[in-house]
């Protein structure tokens, strides 16, 4: 067994570490693949976190993140669209594997969530043609039901699915547990998704119980309730061996960790919980 | 408009009223419906509570709750069959027009959701003739996602939907909007549950952003961003005329003012949020 396929998303070391740092303490643990945010790639310049990548031969699983389309005006949903143009072109400067979408909510005010759906299906129409000529994959990540009203109204990997296959070819999903592992539907849409080479990005955390806050208590591979194993089973089965992403948004716990033990730990449950 | 379609679930004045203290409030604001809890009811009685019910004229628009079927072993599961059983004859006594299940996570230690759901549905299997001999409905409750380890693994109206379907008569749904609001599927399955005449209650509360709890943070009707007017239009369009039951879990906000005031509250925003 080895850690070839395992990335580290950057948002589970971002209290503790800048790109520069968490790639030495990734490398440290033998680890190649990272997925940054925007914002961290802004910090280091995106020149700098491009040659980095580079000169380490880092393999990219992901630049977090696009979407956030619906706006609640025209001018808002054109900056969305324009913002959405300057991710692909960074993730193209990265060299990443695909750009992850988290496509947003309701606009502030509104109830009105199929409305915000069209909103953002027509904002992926938009900005397709932009990232297939640039040849740089969409992957839009079906966020858990819990955040449809604020951070992303693309709920479940079939209604993602339905998207995909209106829109056609340079668009697929990331496959995060977190977000999908509840659904009754989620063995069929992942042979589903395998069988329409749509599954861009496997990410990986767990399920606590209790989770004490809806977005920053995720739970480490191996301390919650998710089958980590049976998914990814699923998930290879279909013809996918791509990387294992692991993202981890912890206030209260691996935040406040050092983040070389953050990582080490990661390489070891990935190890352990994670591999059919 | 009147109130007399009005039920208030006691749960959401639970820190304020006993049974009867709950009934008298509801009665000097025109409302006439309830929902018990069965701790609630216990504590007062069971056949008190039976008695004030009948002779205050009220309606039981549902017995909270049945269900938590999922075990670790086999003296579980007959335990929790035989719990069924008693509720069901408790909802028989109440008059109560369904007895409203919330189904039950995994069993502690567990990573297997699909023998959960398994558990679940021969759980319903079990105790169904039982009810149907009692004539007391049985009402699936499908569960907001992120309580699928630890309260429901029931969590769509299409997955409840397809078990009543494999189960027969006697058995339907309660659609509480705070677990359903978010469903790119709800108004086809909305109309599907009330072809099939499955629709056996309809709760309401609603969506806060943000929400501070994943349990006790339930916001109250007007205060969030469920669409209630357009979920009860689709109800009603399906022939559904039942009461909407109102049921609010909400530790910090409304369980800490007067329930008199509570009840009032509810009662002003049914009429100018909830009536298409």
């Amino acid at each position: 067994m080895s850690l070839g396929n395992l990335s580290i998303n950057l948002a589970t070391v971002r209290q503790q570490f800048t790109i520069p740092q968490a790639v030495d303490a990734c490398l440290a643990q033998g680890i190649t693949g990272i997925a940054p945010w925007r914002d961290q790639v802004h910090a280091t310049g995106l020149k700098e976190a491009a040659a980095i990548i580079r000169s380490n031969n880092l393999r990219v699983t992901g630049l977090c993140r696009g979407g956030m389309f619906p706006a609640a005006d025209k001018a808002g949903l054109a900056a969305a669209i324009d913002d959405n143009r300057r991710a692909i072109d960074e993730a193209v400067e990265l060299g990443a594997d695909c750009l992850v979408l988290v496509v947003g909510g309701m606009p502030t005010g509104s109830r009105d969530l199929p409305a915000a759906r069209q909103q953002v299906a027509d904002g992926l129409a938009t900005i397709l043609p932009y990232a297939r000529v640039h040849r740089m994959p969409l992957a839009i990540e079906p966020l858990h039901p819990m955040y449809a009203a604020d951070r992303a109204c693309i709920n479940t990997l079939e209604q993602a699915l339905d998207i995909c296959d209106l829109l056609g070819d340079g668009i697929g999903v990331a496959i995060d547990v977190y977000h999908v592992w509840w659904d009754p539907k989620l063995y069929e849409q992942i042979a589903r998704a395998g069988a329409g080479k749509r599954i861009l990005a496997h990410h990986i955390c767990d399920w606590l119980v209790p989770t004490r806050d809806l977005l920053l208590d995720r739970g480490m591979m191996g301390d919650g309730v998710i089958d980590l194993k049976a998914i990814r089973a699923a998930i290879e089965k279909t013809g996918y061996r791509g990387p294992q992403e692991v993202e981890i948004f912890s206030q209260e716990n691996w935040w406040k960790r050092p983040g070389e033990e953050v990582i080490a730990t990661c390489a070891e449950r990935y190890l352990g919980c994670c591999l059919p």
